[in-house]
């Protein structure tokens, strides 16, 4: 197994430093980040989600803060060294903490994507601010160019994809399978080549045509098609994959469709260089395969950002005119759906270089046909 | 296995009819709930948390409808029979769909506590409402008192923690495990029994004096205390059951404290009764606690509501005066945590019945010595 590089305090440090300056520039006084992504990007600490109240206070100057829940105190771990901890127990309100803090002029405050709205209300009771704004412009500006190091470790994860991949295919039959235990056996795989705990869809025949449904215990069949899309995190940062199987001899419009999804796929990766706005890319996608006659079967956008989260900024969306910027990493994944019988869909990872697209997943994209 | 009980569409229908009575007895307006269990209460739709919108929108009066992404709306199921769907495809704004389902007069907006806030600021800025509040009042008053398949389902799930944690202790030693091998072992069992997809908590030695530890790789060894916490589902309702084990003899301090622990969870489970405020339970555990010397080790309230989360209302922690009443379900779970050495902690799930509380599981309490 490759070693895994780790993100150093002072990357965590100047990450810090660098969203002070965006805040004083887009004149923002306070960003508060409950647990999330974006808190993991800025400190390291991988915050619980509950009703327990755990919030970064970062101010456009000065030191941040944490307000934690006491019983989680232990799990800071080496943020402590970057936040001073304002711990609170049981029995008493972090709500206020937070407002006894934040004193002064204040201006705008973003909020992170992801805090509970119950927490949002009860802090803008508590806490007079001029105006409330999402932190989500703020954090990806920081969070869409991945570093050298984090793509050095969304390349391991592709990688381990890779190989489960490789195992999975000769790994047996797959008629007789549930769904369920399908994707046991490739999650497995993936797990045993380092990759922390996966998430997975395998969706089997009729079931492949809808592009969102999750693995239940349908038994996968000759004649279906097979849809398994899956990933996991090394040191924090996500794999996402998808490959289409067929199980038996597929016929001419599988085939055919197959060939298209393929081409899509290809012709989005074309696409990529630095300039190129995001819904450039779904329009690739989308015209070659409405060209083809399926566009109403191309149900959802080509891609998303991937890093941290399986998605997340940039949006690969009609409608979406950022410009892509090297080191940007997002999924390339057109998809063809026909209810009732069978769905394609073939999924890689890429990042955005100066000379266009590189894809971080290699397994084979030709048509596999299994037993 | 048990057969298990489902809640019928009949259920569902009267629930938002007893939601919709409550918000016009509160002058509320409208209440907007993202994927959670309150929508899942409400409609029995568990829709997915992600970065695209999903939206129950209840008026006052007049029927409920639901916002849903495109490719995500064949999971909605039978709810679709309860709800209108209203569906954005990925380059449309679900925020407008929103705004233009709500008019007229809006006075309070209650949102669900666990909506996004990036939601919450896009809604708030493109629907003029009086005043924005906390669903979270709303939908404790609906969703504390479980009926009877409630804790049909709560009583599957306790029995089923039972048999698996008996089948453990049976299982072989514990020394030699790694925490995550030992707690891979009890979910595995826990499972086979039926209940869905577990969580848990496996804490040893040191680790198991840091009351929210997760599971790591330490290797469990002779001398150590073994905290295990988990739990899963049956039918969407979760059991929560701890125990802590000694591996080989204990010593003496270790027998005097879990004796407090063990006396401090039957005395929380004597004070229940309908009318009792939930501080009290916590108090009647923490003057045990304190009155043996270890207050100060007591690190937390002594429980939380439970059902289709695994915390949720009530909080049984000083400053709730709200009173127990028949049918609340919560955990009873006192601990004492000596930093650096051990920790112990004891927790049921109990159900207030009008004769007192009633345990939903029953494996032995005693102090179970493994190797």
């Amino acid at each position: 197994m490759p070693s895994i590089p780790t993100i150093s305090q002072a990357t965590y440090e100047e990450r810090l430093h660098r969203v002070q300056r965006a805040m004083r520039e887009q004149d923002i006084s306070w960003l508060l980040l409950g647990p999330s992504a974006d808190l993991l990007y800025l400190t390291g600490f991988d915050a619980h989600v509950s009703e327990r109240l755990n919030l970064l206070m970062l101010p456009a100057n000065g030191d941040p803060s944490l307000v934690v829940p006491q019983l989680e105190a232990p799990n800071v771990g080496d943020a402590a060294k970057l936040v001073s901890l304002q711990s609170w127990a049981d029995h008493e309100s972090p709500v206020d903490l937070v407002a006894s803090s934040v004193s002064g002029d204040i201006g705008a405050v973003a909020v992170g994507n992801h805090l509970y709205s119950a927490f949002l209300l009860r802090i803008q009771d508590a806490v007079m601010a001029e105006s409330w704004i999402e932190a989500g412009d703020l954090m990806r500006s920081l969070r869409m160019a991945k570093d050298a190091t984090e793509i050095e470790l969304l390349e391991i994860a592709g990688r381990n994809n890779d190989l489960a991949w490789e195992a999975f295919v000769k790994a047996g039959p797959l008629s007789g399978l549930t769904e369920r235990q399908a994707l046991d056996r490739l999650l497995n795989l993936t797990m045993v080549q380092g990759t922390g705990q996966c998430w997975g869809i395998c969706a089997s025949g009729p079931n492949a045509a809808s592009p969102h449904y999750s693995t239940g215990d349908r038994i996968i069949q000759q004649g279906d098609s097979v849809i398994f899309d899956w990933g996991g995190p090394i040191g924090g940062y996500y794999s996402d994959v998808t490959r289409t199987v067929h199980v038996g001899e597929p016929g001419d419009e599988f085939r055919k469709v197959y060939g298209i999804v393929l081409a899509a796929n290809q012709v989005t990766l074309d696409a990529v260089r630095p300039g190129v706005a995001c819904q450039e890319l779904d329009r690739a996608a989308r015209k070659l395969i409405t060209d083809a006659g399926y566009g109403d079967a191309f149900l959802h956008r080509v891609g998303h950002g991937l890093g941290l989260e399986v998605h997340e900024e940039p949006y690969l969306v009609e409608g979406n005119d950022l410009p892509l910027e090297e080191g940007f990493v997002f999924s390339d994944e057109p998809g063809i759906y026909l209810e009732g019988r069978f769905g394609v869909r073939i999924e890689d990872a890429v990042v955005c270089t100066a000379g266009g697209g590189r894809r971080l997943n290699e397994s084979t994209r030709e048509l596999v046909v299994m037993t």
